[in-house]
């Protein structure tokens, strides 16, 4: 697997990724059909795959089992899904456009989209609590944990929540960021921490990854902030500008555009500064942190 | 514990799944205070906890430890009270009172209402994943895969999708059993599930709490039906006759209030049957049956 270049692994663990997302979603011959069609509406055939990407590349560090990577390639992408759905409802971003296609109520109604998003969430738990031959129960459930502590309030769910109540108001870079670590950063330093725990990561292996996933995750949004100012809605996938026009602070209102691109350098070399240790056994995650910074300049 | 009547025990294991959500929950000195006011708000202070009531009782037969149990009945009612949020939003329900005040995005505004119900599903498998010293690890994991089958699209949410699609449908009986018994019924059956496999419980045990629980998880929906049909608000804690007024089939609407009665009266005898083999052993399972259908007849 170390043998290929960046673009055709990617392609391999995308494509492993759709087949065990495919394999844990309901069917379309299930008894509640419109949610089946939402639930897989909502996930297949779209998105980067980001989280699994760091999910198999820490896991390739950290030598761990192919079946225990699927899990958790899934159960992080089920939750950053359910996420989507729910940002994009009415009542909080009401955006008609994600990864390119109409959104998940604008396809299926506000209702199915809501409970489609809830059982989405559950997936990602399910997936990750069925039996694992190759791992420990006992670090199952210490990745069962991880992915909840990153999930809800005192993550994910939490961040959206700060970012909700920042609407219009004059936030410094210090709480912006402390906004984005819990709204993307959390899920993303999951990603990473899951792949590891499936393995054989020591303490100062877990340390090394946790430093490597904070920066990405931080400059993972910022990128995301140069992009929604520059881009537009074609080579995004999604609205343009919708932050700027929902008046929501963002690194670019902040920094300004050229200090913005330049943090974001930054932050990935302090990134692959904390591979460092690993050599050549981390090349997939350093080549994961430049594809995330280098996919806008 | 089994000296005391069952008001005095009910009152002792509410008193209990008070504490140990408390404790659970974010505090309002949580960064996201929105989210964490309005997490409190949903779960503290209200509603019979018939589920952890469950789990303590079935617990109790199966001589389970007691942190594990806290565990199982935070993680079921936040599962419930998840549901219950999302279930009053304007774009499912739409509902103004629930618990006799008003509704979770009547009170906290409807983006902090959806992230506190998704949080609060997130906290449900944080509360189950979370250490326990007295269950072995394959156990707990067992748990986790309990309650994520109940809740999602093959369970709980599954249900509500079918209840959604059968508005102004005329469902049959075995159709309108099939949706409850995944809406309500399923939660209802992993609660008592969730206390056996905290404890001891053998196949034989796990078998017939199992026929325990889809008795008085039917029998518990039938007499919502009735009390929906026959309550007012101030009994019932919610707006009453919401059913009929959104044209949903109900075993009142199907089978007229009197053989709606008399169902779940056939329905709470098979649930005592199926507890016999345990004699006085399973005396509180019993008691809650009892109370599950007496409080309306």
């Amino acid at each position: 697997m170390t043998d290929t270049g960046l673009a055709g692994w990617m392609q391999a663990m995308q494509q492993r990724t759709e087949t065990a997302l495919d394999a844990r979603l309901p069917g379309l011959d299930h008894s509640a059909r419109d949610l089946s069609a939402a639930m897989r509406y909502a996930v297949l055939g779209g998105g980067k795959r980001v989280r699994p990407l760091l999910v198999f590349a820490a896991g390739e560090l950290a030598k761990a089992p192919w079946p225990a990577l699927d899990a958790a390639a899934c159960a992080v992408e089920l939750v950053h899904a359910y996420s989507l759905v729910h940002d994009d409802l009415p009542c909080m971003d009401d955006d008609v456009l994600r990864r390119g296609k109409p959104t998940c109520h604008v396809a299926h109604g506000e209702a199915t989209a809501l409970l489609a998003g809830d059982a989405l969430q559950t997936l990602a738990f399910d997936a990750l609590s069925a039996p694992l031959d190759d791992v420990p129960a006992g670090r199952q459930l210490q990745m069962l944990q991880c992915l909840a502590r990153a999930s809800g309030a005192a993550g994910m769910c939490g961040g959206q929540a700060i970012d909700l109540a920042s609407v219009g108001q004059p936030l410094e870079q210090t709480e912006l960021e402390y906004m984005h670590c819990l709204k993307t950063g959390a899920l993303i330093r999951a990603a990473v921490l899951l792949g590891a725990h499936a393995g054989q990561a020591d303490r100062a292996m877990l340390d090394a990854l946790d430093a490597y996933a904070k920066r990405i995750g931080l400059a993972f949004q910022v990128i995301d902030d140069v992009l929604d100012c520059e881009g537009d809605a074609a080579t995004l996938g999604k609205t343009a500008g919708k932050d700027a026009a929902h008046d929501k602070p963002t690194y670019v209102s902040l920094m300004g555009l050229g200090e913005a691109k330049a943090y974001a350098r930054a932050l990935h070399a302090d990134a692959l500064a904390a591979l460092a240790p690993f050599g050549d056994r981390a090349r997939r995650l350093g080549e994961l942190a430049d594809y995330i910074v280098v996919r806008s300049f």
